[in-house]
């Protein structure tokens, strides 16, 4: 059993200050109702505003809040998985998100390999590597950004290394689709817990849908948030093999076969 | 907009007469409600009793039933796919999936390449070869067989082929999540309209969900079967690009980096 909890928030766009206080806030809070870990949203520390960021958040401002929440994880004793753009000049870099253990030090890092619509695709470089995987808090950790989640070979590429919880800081704006019927179907057909931690409210021109969700692996809703902000909060069942009904497609797919077709 | 119909019925465990006898009415009862095409369920014919068909189903049967399912296309006017044994030796052959035109000609065969639990996979050989998909009634037909559709590399392999509607003969027992979750993914991950043509009622140990369905290429129900007999009757919209708002999904894959990953 994992216990973890997920921000969902409206982020003040390009007020990397109050939003480095709200994820403070957050981590105290999970933290004292026994939270292991905390999820929060895709670019939360920025707000999701692709070509504002690219135009007006420098590295060295990256660096800093990277700083500051190895501080918040070290100071709350909480794991956490934020997202915030590359250490890269603005001009060479990708979305990322990063996993810290209770001590504030880095234990996965991945950059966006499935970058979404026009905007984010000129604001920052698609990563080429595949969804990183670690042992942590006794199970296997997996990290995921948003649009990426919906593509079932990248939660295959994850679970192929041995993931069985994945974690997704998100944002999604106008697609109900993917919190009812995709979500769930990657964690069914792949056997994987997947958290997914969206924004919420309006930052400029998006809309956020919230509906942040945790599923356990048979793509049953463990934890779902509505609309409004939250701290959402949830107990992961530890991973185990499938059922004796199944589904046994990890076991059944005949991978070197749909590789020759993709 | 296709016209078809999916029979959804109870099969008479290897009673080959009277199962000709009911693809016979539904083929009349669809081309006389309009449908260009009638889709059967997984093994039909002979009823979904794989280790009774292993045993008792010799080839001649098989050749002379596909003979006869041919004249009922012929004498119908109707496309029509139907699922039967291999034509092979019981001992060499596998499931097939036989799409024919309203002159009763076959267009495409497919030998299911994902066979399900310990008795399909003793009573049967799996196929190697992808689904295949051909030009027929305006569009591009694929065809896949019951739990292969479950696999999201399988419809990602029809639809790299081009399928843009893939019909589906199914025998499902008990997992509501492939109606529910899993076949709306499918749908709206690649991009295919997809009908689903199910078993109901109890054949020997197996008691079926009924619940057949044909979908929209966005995962929206255009039309759904109950747990009884039925006719089913869809009007399927011709295939379209993706809308203003996505998904682009076949469009973003990075199939390159995902094919390494599998």
């Amino acid at each position: 059993m994992t216990r973890i909890a997920l921000l969902q928030a409206q982020a003040e766009p390009l007020d990397i200050g109050a939003n480095l206080a709200a994820v403070e806030r957050a981590a105290a809070q999970a933290a004292e109702a026994g939270a292991e870990l905390l999820l929060t949203p895709e670019l939360f520390v920025t707000g999701y505003v692709p070509a504002r960021i690219r135009a007006e958040v420098p590295a060295e401002a990256v660096r800093a809040a990277e700083e500051q929440l190895s501080g918040i994880a070290r100071e709350h004793r909480i794991s956490m998985v934020h997202s915030l753009p590359g250490p890269e000049s603005p001009g060479g870099r990708g979305i990322a998100a990063v996993l810290t253990d209770q001590q504030g030090q880095s234990l996965l890092r991945h950059q966006k390999v499935q970058l979404f619509g026009p905007e984010e695709k000129s604001a920052f470089v698609p990563g080429a590597e595949r969804p990183p995987v670690a042992e942590h808090l006794g199970r296997r950790i997996g990290l995921l950004i948003c649009y990426e989640a919906e593509f079932p070979e990248m939660v295959r590429a994850a679970v192929a290394q041995g993931a069985d919880l994945l974690l997704v800081p998100t944002a999604l704006s106008g697609d109900r689709a993917v919190v009812e019927i995709l979500l769930p179907a990657r964690a069914r057909e792949s056997r994987a817990a997947i958290a997914y931690a969206n924004h919420c409210g309006r930052e400029e021109g998006l809309r956020f849908d919230g509906a942040s969700v945790v599923l356990d692996a048979d793509g049953s809703v463990l934890s779902r948030a509505g609309e409004q902000p939250d701290l959402l909060l949830a107990q992961v069942p530890a991973p185990a093999g499938p059922g004796p009904e199944g589904p046994w497609y990890l076991e059944d797919r005949r991978a070197d076969l749909h590789r020759r077709w993709l």
